[in-house]
């Protein structure tokens, strides 16, 4: 009888704050994991405020991470956090990351995972050593349709993977606007955001979900990276050609000025003998487009889904899930996993299909092969190991 | 500043009930309501089942209503139930809501509201006389693009509305599956459901979405109604021919048997300057088609929409938000208006738009018509007052 | 070897006739039929400017219908005219079709057949004496999907039919724009148009299809007309509850005052086993949706298609075909039956697939049904019979 | 008065040749081009039954292009053949071309226009030399609401352009199908094709429209090509990035083994202030995206769109034209210019909107261009001049 709810304390996510709020709604919505704790903003006032109209109880608002972190292991173990989520921006990823591993806490972390890949190396080692869980939020794979997906092309029914295209056209920064909003100031400061801008914010993403539905590794790129507003620091826009590790070859696109653009993230995924496309604005939908037969939709909530679609669904087919439920996913198989953990036994199989450190890291490394094709005036870099 | 949480007494909604979970899931993604207590089964075994499997402290987890209602009652102000959200098949709706009601607690409720007409009017008796609030859970109206058109018709961006098509397809019950499925079978069944099947369970979903968006009401009905599956009891399908109170006539249609659909309530109001299309199967998107001049999509989540949409948003344009969301704003709605209630102040009139008893007593009229409708010989019947 | 162009005269369709010009390209398309001759307009001037445009031979530009089909007549049978096309508005259609058949002329005439049933009568019986062919260009039963439609229908693949929603919302005369434009004029006046407007301009087109696509027949209707613009003359919306022989029922609703649509003829049909829905404004799919398996999405040009289908179609999938070549779908048909009945034999089956008197015949006789229920205060009417 | 029909005289398009059938009916649909004389297949017998079954009287069933070129040659001015089309494979284009270009004949050819660079200057010269029209067929641009497409960025309402997206999937050869099929046989051949497979058969026309639309020429690009079927002799696949001579980016796609696309050419172009997206499945609609403001569909037929759009357009919106519509547009357009020029008058500026030899030659130097970047170990190649 599964009846424990998980305890989170949060750093970063004060009022105002988007990405802080979604966790909340995301971690919230199965009732299995309770906000008891936070250090919800670097500056104390905010924090507190932020706190009390959380109803956190002001004991439990803390000035710091730091603060969060050794306070709450005094507590006794039935009643301190289970786990820190960390959503601040990136710059201010590793350190509260590290330090909850040091201490003993379970870890659930934005991506890009951290501002280098030596972070996320000493980050990969700490979790190695102390057998904790450090999810990262790649949130689209965790969609019910995106889970289909990978398991349409496990089953075969695509034969081998010859092309992948994957696109995530935005608009939002297509004018100077670092200056008057928050979300866009951190993204677009190298030193808040690291190396890359448009990459590093939605390229990774793009890349994660490409290669989890084909289950193939990036092997080489070639980057053409821009920055088209003037007095912007970091590209917001690139186009990547791609070769996977079996030959197929693709196409990942990504862009903070495609003017118009919501969040139009959109793959395709084409093997000998029919090609899937999936657009996150169109969640619930699966299109598969076969050779010599009618195109299939499938849709989320359907009974002839696989059992790993299915067991991201809350609802039946018709009753739209979004982003909102793609996040909570995440939420509920880590929640699940670390509870199976908690509890000394194996996790579900399907509970454990959350990212994790390694794919925190290979987000890092692809990053930096992205910055460095960009720059190289050779057609082809190697991904880097 | 807003810290208090509300207390949510749930009575059924037991494991593997559907509906039940989707009121906590909209209850709990904005972190305003907690569940308190809980009568979450008739059968008292499942319902402490449910109630550990929710984490319901035992002292909480009620054998029935009457006693929950009783128990709570005792509990200091601080620390009792705040409302009741009863989530029960149609039959059961009534005595716990009169109860509640009775004992000082608000209360939230499926639709439809009653069995018949007359209990939707003791009801509104009661709200009446004792001042409590009353929310029935027409869902589809809590999505956020329907705001933004009720808002393009009342600013009178479509001119006098002229035809209204309103249908609501879905294809579950196409086969005789009521023996099997618990969810088919109350629906199914005069006596618990009521004395309409498909117009009950969605027909009034649509007649409550054309209403609310136009602003307009049904004066009189022309319906045709049919038991397609041999041996079901309630009407499966239904045709209606509608006339509205300004000369504006239309149609809804619904069907439970309309084999391949989802839950594809989808409605368009024509005015004499353009029409409104919404499909809450593609719920973020609001299309607006003009005379003259290019179609256009109002999106979810754009700065461009009118307060009162914005108001029942909660991500930025393209992370799509779904059923559960639309739901969550009704409770989100229900619980603002409940705080200020609670703290003697007037609530902010956004968050007074939520359906009440007068919305639950119109869809039992809407229902009585139906029927009455359905077995006349006459083109026309009037509205039943 | 079939290499007789066949000739064909026209009656209207002089300059700045829209569905003349129509008519001319989807005769002219596949490179089997040529314009000889035409009585162009009523005008003989315009008949004469008409024809000098179109390239006809001064000697075969006509100043009327009547001299038209005494001189070609007269004219050798290799070297007159094989047919008329009859492209007038509808009070101009019975007194050139009856003439022509009387003097030996097959016949192409637009729909509405005829102003009355008795007009219509009156070609049927002609056309049983004589032999000769008239077809009526319902051209929406002649795109490739909607064959398809038909097809799957009859294999039984949705099983018994319980439901068709057959819709046909236009925009065009939202406001009164009768004194300005020809084309709006004749259709709103009773003496030019007949007795009814929307439902014989456009309802008729969309009870052709239902019947087409569901092989099944109207017997009983309910019906509700509008007229929304001040000062019109004839209806310009309707909506229709159906009743079809098998007991399927269903609702037909048209209009050319749903602002801001343009020619959105929809259908869907529903039966035990699925549903089937065909848009013409997205005229190369065909979407099969399904009890428990994914939707099918059937493409035009595709090899899985049936032989009727692909019988309709010039071009490989995705190269669209729309309104004109479903037109020429109907005179290439109409035209090998034609040749076929010149030689003496008999022609393909999927040749005779046009409409034909019949058809035109049972169009009358539905808006005259139409007609009368819209008078009746009981709720059904009987199928005129 | 215009009432002159220009005579046709074809190359190729023997019966079961596809391109060729489409060319007739693209010139046979206004009523302004009729087909006089052909030399319809290199095979003297094929030619001759496809002149019989085309109604071609003996005497101008040529059995080589040369012999009708010399034949028709001899008739008098009003008696033979205004121009030329021919409709061979990519091998068979430049003899007939020149040798009609000699002859005094006007020539329509189909793309790529040639086999090589040097053959496509040949012809450009030829063409200044005599003043004749020579016309490539890039269907695409020929669509009314690409000329929309162009217009609006013509106009400014997109501002700079900065990226731009172009890609063209199609399936059908997935598999190794070069043998049976006569239609992937020369495609296939590098000796009846040229050098490149896919992106001379599909990437041109990619290329041609990002161009058109745009009004903007690719400097530079980086090409990946593919030959993912073994066994096959050219590239069936491959992605390009482009750089444009205003610095703006972009991404060229094509494939022939994206199992499960038809013919899906597609297109995005994104300026400072919007985007575009037209697609041509779905040919009817241009999408207009814009910054912080409802996304419009402009659609054919309408009223509201720019002159150059209308005059691409025969039928009211609602009414879909497709690829034959279009590819009649430069035919009627080729023919209106044609006809001005016998006239000695000059022709109307929307009737010179169709590509020509400086577009046969561009596009030939693209595939120069593909080619060697696709050998190059550089990132970017600059385009040939």
């Amino acid at each position: 009888m599964r009846n424990t709810k998980l305890k989170m304390g949060m750093v970063g996510g004060g009022k105002n704050a988007f990405i802080g709020a979604v966790h909340r709604m995301a971690a919230g919505i199965d009732g299995q994991i309770e906000l008891c704790c936070g250090a919800l903003s670097a500056d104390p006032l905010v924090a507190r405020e932020s706190a009390a109209l959380l109803g956190l109880p002001k004991e439990r608002s803390y000035g710091s991470y730091q603060e969060m972190i050794v306070e709450e292991s005094k507590r006794s173990a039935d009643d301190r956090m289970n786990f820190v989520s960390i959503v601040t921006p990136n710059f201010a990823h590793f350190e509260p990351a590290m330090m909850a591993l040091e201490h003993g806490f379970h870890v659930v972390l934005e991506k890009p995972m951290t501002l280098t890949t030596e972070q996320a190396e000493l980050l990969q080692q700490k979790v190695a050593e102390t057998g904790l869980i450090l999810c990262v939020t790649y949130t689209y794979s965790a969609y019910p349709m995106v889970k289909q997906a990978r398991h349409l092309v496990k089953e075969g029914q695509l034969g081998s993977i010859r092309k992948i295209m994957v696109e995530y056209p935005q608009g939002w920064l297509s004018k100077m606007i670092e200056n008057g909003l928050s979300l866009a100031f951190w993204r677009t400061d190298p030193e808040k955001s690291g190396k890359s801008g448009c990459m590093g914010d939605i390229g990774t993403h793009a890349a994660h979900l490409a290669e989890y539905i084909s289950g193939l590794k990036i092997t080489k790129m070639c980057a053409d990276l821009q920055t088209f507003v003037t007095g912007r620091k970091l590209e917001d826009d690139g186009n990547i050609l791609l070769g996977f590790e079996n030959g197929a070859t693709g196409v990942l696109s990504a862009s903070q000025v495609a003017a118009g653009e919501e969040n139009a993230l959109k793959i395709r995924v084409y093997g000998e003998l029919g090609g899937l496309e999936w657009n996150q604005q169109d969640a619930n939908t699966l299109i598969f487009k076969q050779l010599d037969a009618p195109t299939q939709l499938f849709r989320a909530g359907q009974q002839y889904l696989s059992p790993i679609a299915k067991h991201n669904i809350r609802l039946p087919a018709g009753h739209p899930e979004g982003y909102i439920e793609a996040f909570a996913n995440i939420y509920r198989n880590f929640a699940a996993t670390l509870l199976a953990s908690m509890q000394g036994i194996d996790p579900r199989e399907e509970d454990t299909d959350f990212p994790t450190v390694a794919d925190g890291l290979r987000g890092m490394k692809f990053l930096e092969t992205v910055i460095a094709s960009g720059k190289s005036a050779q057609k082809w870099t190697n991904f880097i190991r």
